[in-house]
């Protein structure tokens, strides 16, 4: 299990809490919980395949689906003892958001060969999730905040695209990116 | 002409209507009961075959934009003689609701093979509709009344799904899902 | 370079204004200033080629993307010199809706060879980006105002497909689309 794969399932089950704990602010029952959890889980990755033009990659591998139903439930029975949900949601959201960026990027340099579309889809793939999340449970958009999201998403997918057009290590690359997005989002959650 | 057929077209019919209902609820245009008939009568079908990557419904016929046009037109003379608009367009929405379900989850299987992704399709392709007629109309999402919106859509294309792997004829599997989910559906909209 | 090059690139580009406007009258940074542009330039023709099973314009092509980045810079830079933001927002607005309303049917026409889907895509293509727009910046939806939005790309997509069909040159169609669209929509503007 390499790092990318880290990511890629680690950014799908923290957004998909991100999901939940929406569901759990507004007191949805469980199986919106789930509903929830999966759209903001996979969305972003599901637009990202969509518009590259390859198959959407939850229809091969149901694992992705059964994470956010697993996170779903989680959440659903713990989320009452977190002290501010709010505050949970928006660094799980930090941590989905640079992972996310990272694979979007990747998959977008390897499909497209292109660092421009690699950019666009890190980003589109990072935000697209939180953007459907807020919009299905009513808050308040994720971009209407005073903190810099896109900008994260773009540091983090920047970030890999040049490094690997720069010949570094694909490792080094994704790390690079990774700490890049969340250092700007976590540094205006922090001191924002 | 089968049951699927019935069930795909009352579908779209049912769903044009809620959405024509809205755009009547927000005293619109004849041209905008259209746009939101049609967003919403194949809103779902449409994500469901962009995900499975098979062509789009209603390119290849035409007959469900008519079916939705039509829709409209019935409703924009009518709708201001029906006493509760809003009553009316949940129990269209429970039938359309039910129907989708079902058509997804068996479009689902048909082109995957896969229970998990059947059950899935259900959902998303009963759910998408009115979650976009929703956003689009302004209105609070459906996601977020108090009834068991999504479960409905599950129990729908879970029922199908088991049916058919269970080995079911297909006429016992349509309709078992059709009245699983509308009963849900309904039973909340009735007693909740 | 021929007129639905000139409409395509101009499209992209005012709405791309408008949703860097948007994003002026939401007080965003100057990030989010391009992300809401290019989802406002490029969303409607992105969801009109995943719905024709086309490969997504601007992967192929970054001029677009680079477009919508200069654009949003440049309203970044200018917005708060404008008298009324939201004045000069909804004609632009006006602009792209009737570029877009005949590049859509257009690409409709060609690739699926049927009327009616080409009025649909004109439609689509003509009022996706200003709903996407509209939710992300969550400002009140275009649809729900009192003006004929989607009567006007409606009537920009039938009067550029009509004369297809009847035969005129393409240029003659897609200049009275053009003008049918901006006619419809502007004079509900100025006098609605």
């Amino acid at each position: 299990m390499n790092l990318v794969t880290i990511l890629d399932y680690s950014g799908v089950a923290v957004f998909a809490a991100t999901g939940a704990l929406s569901a759990s602010r507004k007191q949805m029952d469980i199986i919106s919980f789930m509903f929830l959890a999966g759209v903001t889980g996979v969305g972003g990755g599901t637009f990202r395949d969509l518009v590259l033009d390859v198959p959407v990659f939850w229809i091969a591998n149901h694992d992705y689906i059964l994470v956010c139903a697993a996170v779903a439930v989680l959440v659903f029975f713990t989320a009452h003892r977190v002290e501010s949900r709010y505050k949970l949601l928006l660094w799980l959201d930090a941590i989905g958001l640079a992972a996310f960026a990272v694979m979007g990027a990747a998959k977008g340099l390897a499909v497209t060969g292109s660092p421009v579309v690699a950019i666009i889809m890190g980003m589109l793939t990072a935000t697209f999730g939180g953007i459907l999340r807020d919009v299905l449970a009513g808050e308040q958009s994720v971009l209407l905040r005073p903190e810099v999201y896109v900008s994260a998403a773009l540091m983090g997918a920047g970030v890999y695209t040049l490094g690997d057009l720069a010949g570094f290590a694909p490792l080094i690359c994704q790390l690079g990116g990774f700490i890049a997005a969340f250092a700007v989002r976590g540094g205006a959650i922090r001191f924002g």
